[in-house]
């Protein structure tokens, strides 16, 4: 099956908004070995619309529409997609009375034009929204599927993924087999390394599908299966992941996209285990990073953000003869960081980083791109080294990478 | 005149790439007057691209494309429109030693297919690749122009800024009038609250643009103004630029994008100030925000993230008594957390924040998105409350953002 993508309005087409449906579906899609070949974006200009509503028609199978979809007068896709469909719009009382209810439940007025929304296809099925007061339409005719989506993201993905994934898995001209999808998420190898160390397995696809994406500092691994039922495609997705598991196994730190700050929390969380930072190049996106996560506070004591030495030596008790000595950029320091922190918090783990994120700032023997990383537990200290690429932003997040990388190994 | 931007790539088209090309040249042609009615992606099969092409040379002036310019077999952009145009391809032996040039420079053997990049459709101006392999084209034809970017980011907007800006300039038929353009960025002000304070200035265009676009916890207004000659343009932007100032100048932290942490860096410099910043709802973001900005070092002493109460009272001094009594988030904890900084520290301006980021933690007293901020200097020192909106991270951005401008005031 073939599907265009259309997104219609003047925050995209201006390029106020970035467009992040697009992505999104395709992505989904993909999982339902439905072939996306088109992504058009167009203004809210009835007769535009109605062009590409045409070219579309006539050269796929089915068609998604997002935005336009609202209350004013510049929302016109169902309007105009109805209309070169041929198809009436009729009142629908169900919906009607949704619409009052969602602005009661928020206890505000439903403004008049609001009616507008309650109007659908004839012969379309109506698709509820949950979180906003735009219906989302389904419409079969002539062998095409053409579906209406709400623009803003957080309705256009909680509709897709409540009420277009059942249907498009119910209809059997689309999902005629059972996918399986699963992602590995890797740290600490390139994405062309790791497509040389899978070569072999990514090049035989019969109905697989491994692609890799590459990210800052990271690269995910996502594979595919399409098979005849739920059991074959489970177990071949599981041989597949077994394999390359096998392969890779010491950069993978999660499946199917949990953070690597949520697995070291999740496992600080497990263990019932305190922690503390002290940074000094990553300068608080550790911390940060860390802090992000809801409940950080039960595993998380302290962070120190020592820039200079002064504070290095006043919050962290660093003596100044061994900054003198080794220079704040050295193993020594990243050690005594880390073990210092652990001393003076009593937490369980203790990490430190120190190292040269540039763009200046570096010489011969300290190049930018220099990381000490310094971990200290009750039973164990050690600092590990690392050289990391990029402009300064990209040093600071490959570090900050690295960092829970080493903390998810030792936990 | 009317354009159309058509991304070419399997990245693209799989969602394995967000498309940031589109948003860019979007924004940008928007300066020069260009209307832009249609963004298309396509995947790299030659027939898709071909009938693609064809439905823009029928309904746009001005189309670009970008992606597909590479050495691969997969890479056939060029191939596709030169053939769809009726232009052959002529070696060109000046590209042919600029790419070779290229591969000396990087000391890299240049594998043999590079060599497909130093084609040209017949009549085509070359546009030079600075950035890496692919050179750009830019075709004039039947009264249309046909532009070809690289796919990369950074190469397509180096060519784009340093070539196609300069042609679409010198171009009679594009650039028929004078552009000025200038963006005002401001925070503490809604979009919506923004647009009613600038409403009858917004609805007065002739030649003017005014838009308003909404980031989390800012807004930026970008005003395009349009004249015969570089004077009256110059005069009619300073003049509405003006007149905006007036209404929000206590909303405007910035132009032109400068961010508001870089403001504030600056700000530091210019006056030979140090300062530290202790963060508790924040958890290191306002550390980690500053210390990216390169050369950070030269202002900022140390961050402290005093997530518990055992590190409030070690790190910062704070006494038992006053956490018990008004509670870690309070103006008081504020207070002292920023004057205890400063004392602990000796800087010139010491930052602190407390609030409760949630997504639990409040309570009908002090409800998610409470957060007060505190700014101690020596002769000073004071706190504000706001309640922010959103998520945890939202109010962790919206709090540091809010924390920036507090400092940008008293600077």
């Amino acid at each position: 099956m073939k599907a265009e993508i259309v997104s219609v309005g003047t925050e995209i087409i201006m390029g106020s908004t970035l467009n992040t449906n697009v992505q999104y579906i395709t992505q989904r899609l993909s999982e339902f070995g439905i072939d996306v070949l088109f992504h058009t974006s167009v203004t809210d200009d009835p007769e535009l619309l109605r062009e590409v509503t045409n070219i579309a028609l006539e050269r796929v199978d089915l068609i998604i529409f997002t935005g336009g979809l609202g209350p004013t007068q510049d929302d016109m896709t169902k309007e105009v997609v109805s209309d070169t469909l041929g198809l009436k719009l009729v009142l629908n009382p169900f919906i009607q009375n949704n619409i009052k209810e969602y602005f009661n439940r928020t206890n505000r007025p439903m403004p008049s034009n609001n009616i507008k929304q309650a109007y659908l296809p004839e012969d379309s099925k109506f698709l509820m929204n949950r979180v906003g007061t735009a219906p989302g339409i389904y419409i079969e005719k002539d062998n095409k599927i053409i579906i209406l989506l709400p623009g803003p993201p957080r309705e256009m993905k909680t509709m897709f993924d409540e009420q277009v994934v059942p249907l498009i898995k119910r209809d059997p001209t689309i999902m005629t087999k059972t996918i399986r999808t699963r992602t590995i998420n890797t740290i600490g190898i390139g994405e062309s390394a790791l497509e040389m160390k899978l070569k072999d397995i990514i090049d035989k696809k019969e109905d697989i599908i491994i692609a890799t994406y590459a990210q800052e500092g990271k690269v995910d691994v996502k594979i595919i299966v399409k098979e005849n039922n739920i059991e074959s495609a489970d177990n071949k997705l599981d041989r597949i992941v077994a394999s390359i598991d096998r392969r890779i196994s010491k950069y993978i730190y999660s499946y199917d996209n949990e953070s690597i700050e949520e697995v070291v929390y999740r496992k600080l969380l497990e263990q019932n285990k305190r922690i503390a930072f002290c940074e000094s190049c990553t300068g608080g996106l550790i911390t940060s990073m860390f802090t992000r996560i809801p409940g950080a506070s039960k595993v998380f004591d302290r962070g120190i953000i020592s820039y200079s030495n002064t504070s290095k030596m006043e919050e962290l008790n660093i003596e100044e003869d061994i900054l003198l000595k080794h220079g704040a950029v050295s193993e020594t320091v990243a050690l005594h960081m880390a073990k210092n922190l652990l001393d003076i918090t009593g937490v369980d783990i203790a990490l430190s980083t120190t190292g040269i994120a540039g763009p200046s700032g570096g010489t011969q023997g300290k190049p930018i791109g220099l990381v000490y990383i310094g971990i200290a537990t009750k039973d164990n200290a050690y600092a590990v080294k690392v050289m990391l690429n990029g402009a300064r932003h990209s040093i600071q997040n490959r570090a900050a990478l690295r960092a829970f990388n080493e903390l998810r190994k030792i936990l």
